[in-house]
């Protein structure tokens, strides 16, 4: 998502660090604290402009969210986004979510999500893939018992790979769907790529995998 | 598949007997011997009219194939096709798939194809979809160590229902093809149902799994 550079960024997370949330690996283990609550957690990968994120906090209340976003001029625009819904039950990481293991303590999360990844098609990429096994250890690690990875993308290929790389990890697959919007599931909260590819008549694809 | 009565099925089925073999049952364990060597033995449940086997037999001579189809009006024109083909490596048997174990020893299998089977598409009817945890217990225990589990179908539901029940079978997925018709494969036998399908512009899914 290339961005126009936005100089006045810095100063506004500042104002709003109780959002989008710094030097965020000294709260690992402490989230709910900082919540002020026990609901379960649940942590996006790569938030992006943040309509997902709100639109689940709106909807599930009781459910602690956590986005991360590596671009700082887009977790701005997430963070104006939460801002404007009032709700309390989001927060925001600038951060590159490379190793979960450096924000979340063992077992703290109860469901991550991975929105729309980059494919990196290249077989030399594979490695960078969110669903490549590297990264599935890291969300068994920070996942509760019976935690969820709920992994939607318009991608054809980096599905196909995703469930087998699910599948030679050992991992249970809970719900498959291969055209998420042939019937319409008013629970469904689109992210902003989801509405444009949707309306373009692209399917999109979801699983629901548990470790 | 709905077909004419045939009055003349029964002789022509006696005379090619070396085709479709009668009391297959008797067969169970000895199949090398009846093919005359010790090349792999690949089994379609669901053989319809035969394009598929016998198009496969064709194309890979050192494989012995045994097509199962029930319907005896129908298994009559796969055995014309395989007269046709002069293919030695394809046999077919009319029965009813409903048990492999009857026809087949522990590891007499390398090979399974379900081709189009039937959907049903109604939660009671789980039961006979011949990717229901039942039937898989009897491909694993007929299939060879490493033996492989190949599943095409247009059905979108079917597939889906599929993936999560050969997961929770604990099966290891080798491929997962969301769209075989878009790339051209040219590996890729065509059953008649596929042929019809993908004409339409309908996707074929295909699977390759196992245990």
């Amino acid at each position: 998502m290339r961005q126009r550079h936005k100089p006045w960024a810095d100063d506004f997370l500042k104002e709003n660090s109780h959002i989008v949330i710094p030097e965020s690996n000294l709260q690992k283990g402490k989230w709910k604290e900082l919540f002020g609550n026990s609901n379960p957690i649940h942590v996006e990968i790569g938030t992006g402009k943040g309509q997902f994120i709100t639109g689940m906090a709106e909807q599930f209340p009781n459910i602690n969210f956590i986005g991360i976003e590596v671009v700082k001029s887009i977790v701005v625009n997430a963070a104006q986004k939460v801002i404007e819904s009032g709700q309390k039950n989001i927060i925001l990481l600038n951060e590159d979510a490379n190793d979960l293991r450096e924000f979340f303590a063992e077992h703290e999360i109860a469901t991550i999500y991975l929105n729309f990844s980059d494919p990196w098609p290249k077989n030399r990429h594979e490695k960078r893939r969110l669903t490549y096994h590297t990264f599935l250890e890291q969300y068994k690690n920070v996942l509760m018992t019976n935690g969820e990875l709920i992994f939607k993308t318009d991608n054809q290929g980096l599905f196909e790979y995703s469930l087998v790389s699910f599948s030679k990890f050992g991992m249970n697959f809970e719900e498959v769907n291969l055209d998420l919007h042939k019937l319409h599931d008013p629970e469904n909260i689109m992210t902003e790529y989801e509405e444009k590819f949707s309306a373009k008549g692209q399917r999109i694809y979801r699983s629901r995998v548990t470790f």
